[in-house]
């Protein structure tokens, strides 16, 4: 039966489309931190949409199912194999053409497979700015990007992904071809199915190519490194600030003394602006599209009354893009850097901005309690109130011991987040990872629609099955279903 | 049957809430401008989210439609009953608390029935803007806006009423609570219910409250009335204010020396800027959250250079906020005003924005061609690509004969709008008007995405039923569809 499928396979994809169990697969197979592994049938490689509706027909006349990946970089187990040998892992990374930049629509169209980073570089190049930052822009792709609405540095200004997206086009789970892409800024011509699929995660179908919204280049700008006492200060710089200067606020990032220290270590020859024992650090970047001199200047005035307040320690504004350039790369090696510490122990929540800084107080003193000597390392994006809520074990104790107590921990730091109303996914998505917190923690009818949306778009279950949401098929679908 | 459904009603509903025939319900069950008119069943007035859920279990068991009304006032009969007192109309005008203003989230969680303008007035109240500008603002309820994705003057800037959602609560189909407010900027669990429901008019579920992004308040503000020789004097001037303030554009309207005419005969005491009879005038609104005395300056000077270019003959800036209302007020009045000309033929489009100035004149011409006489409106949203395609009757034509004429233009227009990959239903949706237009124009992949989507989550068909989209029930649902 498998033969029978991989020679229809065969006959939809070209050669280099084509990647059986005999080659090395790894790089398909496994999640880049190794956290997730598993073997695929097969790796398809579609060379543009009309092949992947082919293949999408073929796996659905043999009952395959289907994984689609990008640039597998995510972190929730979102684009991995789950049953061994079972699931055809389908690549867009040959679907890499610029289709279009539209300078009067402010749009720019390209295919799922391109990276982040060379996307954003397109644009650039025209004077324009796609706004979203990641760390892993130069692997991510925009195909993955989408389904997986990543959120990164610059939300508080420009949200997340699906704030891009004009339109898309997908090949549907029945095979159809979606030709949704779009500069279009008003068209309400019923559902909007592009702000479905993005952020489900290939459950729904597979994106191949998306019209994205641009913005304006920045013409000036001011990168700021803060020492704060406290997240509570925090939150007092970021008030004034926006009532001052307003959309202009592009990043506004917290790091703990102890990210630093990992920083610092990991990167030889990087320097902390300030006293890098200070507890807490704001990196704070801000810009405007128009010409001017004006920015400077207003940004400082807000830093001096904070300094004078007492919420700010220390300031240090960079003086060249090479400084701000610098001050960032201090910021995105954490999440790297974090590994030298030992085990860690990972939450991307979400939580209301004014609970932030009573939030992690409340958190952390339990986590302390229940685990003395755990190392709290919670950065991320205040300014959007995503945090990376992550624990590093402590240095006396055993990884193996640690990890045993990962339930009971993500036990302690969700219920917390979920008391607040904050989200126990905020930027990575759900995948396998989060998805039994994510049904023990949905509401209940969103939850329900959730599955009835899943299984009338994919009544044979085959796309991405077991990532997000687990539905069952058995007790309800019916043939009317599958096959109308 | 009827009896035992209204028995049941008044069983859920409280003394206000329910209204029946032998009551005036004129407001309710005529649309505003007259256009559609017919009789409800009754009309049910909840006074919260737990009643309106009651009810819609109420209409369940009964078979009953439902069609949810907000402020009354879109264009395309959205919110109408369609079958003569089979259908029980919903107004939402009883849910109006202001739940909550979450100001270092810089969110408003507002009920569905309080108006876009006293949502407006409640954050500007606390220093927050609320990015979405209808002339119908007072009237157009913050539930009717999201279920039909307003858009509105500011989309160039902001985007349409969906880019304003953070959260929902909604009534499903099912009768169901939906509890989705919310203030955080990411939430990635699952898929995104609110951005399927903002848009759908009501055929999915009925949106009880909205938590709304808001923005920082403006500071410096710069309005200019131009006048431009043409459509694509028009575009040079956008491509470069855009350029040099970038983000600042908060509208960017055209309007024909007609509108101009109809305007200053409509509102007495009214007077344009620069000469009425100029061919064509632009509406420029720019402002900034960020204090300063930068934006005026910044902005006449590509106005000079506009001049310099011949592509505007004349600029008055606005001295004062009533100058700069007085400007609004005749942009504003210009639907309105057109009735006078006798019968308009209107049609509410988007168009690439390179491809406005082409599509104009050619479509022109060829309506001309057809109808001589005909007298052009087109006006609008220039900047986000939406276009009132409004053609006004011939003097000497009979209202009846023009009328006559409706679906000849319409295909004309339509079909020119498809041919420049455009939409026909920008900013008022689809309703029962645009229906069988989307039917033809509509990505057949999308459209049958659309309707399984409509099965699966209104299984009986009970919402709102006959807008947007025709859906075919008896072919395909099952009684597992009906019943799981």
């Amino acid at each position: 039966m498998t033969r029978d499928f991989l020679a229809d396979l065969a006959g939809v994809l070209d050669a280099p489309g084509l990647l059986l169990p005999g080659q090395d697969l790894t790089r398909y197979e496994r999640e880049w931190r190794g956290r997730y592994e598993s073997r695929a049938l097969a790796v398809a490689r579609p060379a543009d949409v009309a092949m992947l509706s082919a293949l999408v027909e073929c796996c659905l006349r043999h009952g395959v199912a289907m994984v689609p990946q990008g640039g597998n970089t995510g972190l929730v187990g979102g684009a991995v194999a789950c049953g061994e040998r079972r699931e055809l892992l389908i690549s867009l990374e040959r679907l890499r053409a610029v289709r279009k930049l539209d300078s009067d629509s402010a749009c720019l169209t390209v295919e799922a497979g391109c990276t982040l980073g060379a996307t954003t570089r397109v644009a650039a190049a025209q004077g324009w700015r796609l706004p979203l930052a990641l760390a892993s822009g130069d692997s991510a792709t925009i195909g993955g990007v989408l389904a997986t609405n990543a959120g990164g540095n610059e939300t508080i200004r420009f949200g997340n992904a699906r704030h891009m997206v004009l339109g898309l086009e997908a090949v549907l789970a029945d095979g159809s071809i979606w030709r949704g892409l779009s500069p279009l800024r008003k068209d309400n011509a019923g559902y909007d199915l592009a702000q479905l699929l993005v952020g489900s995660e290939g459950t729904l179908g597979i994106i191949t190519a998306a019209s994205l919204a641009l913005k304006p280049l920045p013409r000036q700008r001011e990168v700021a490194w803060l020492a704060v006492p406290s997240p509570a200060s925090a939150l007092a710089v970021l008030r004034r600030v926006r009532q001052a200067v307003g959309e202009t606020i592009t990043a506004f990032e917290v790091m703990p003394a102890l990210a630093i220290e990992f920083a610092l270590a990991h990167r030889p020859g990087a320097r902390c602006p300030v006293d890098p024992q200070a507890p807490w650090h704001v990196l704070l970047d801000c810009d405007c599209a128009a010409a001017g001199q004006w920015l400077g200047e207003a940004v400082l005035e807000c830093l001096e009354a904070e300094c004078a307040a007492e919420n700010v320690t220390d300031v240090v504004v960079a003086q060249s893009q090479a400084q701000a350039d610098a001050f960032w790369q201090i910021r995105e090696s954490i999440s790297d850097a974090q590994k030298a510490g030992g085990v860690s122990l990972k939450h991307d929540i979400s939580v209301p901005i004014a609970a932030i800084p009573g939030f992690i107080d409340q958190t952390l003193a339990r986590l302390r309690d229940r685990v003395p000597g755990i190392r709290p390392c919670v950065f991320g994006h205040f300014g959007d109130g995503n945090l990376h809520f992550n624990l590093t074990q402590p240095r006396e104790m055993a990884a193996e011991a640690f990890r045993a107590r990962e339930e009971e921990i993500n036990e302690l730091v969700f219920s917390s987040v979920l008391a607040v109303g904050g989200s126990i996914a905020a930027e990575h998505g759900i995948g396998l990872l989060r998805k039994g917190w994510m049904a023990k923690s949905a509401d209940p009818a969103a939850l329900f629609a959730m599955q009835r949306i899943k299984r009338a778009l994919d009544p044979l279950g085959l796309m991405n099955p077991g990532k997000v949401l687990e539905v069952d098929y058995y007790s309800s679908a019916s043939a009317g279903d599958i096959c109308d």
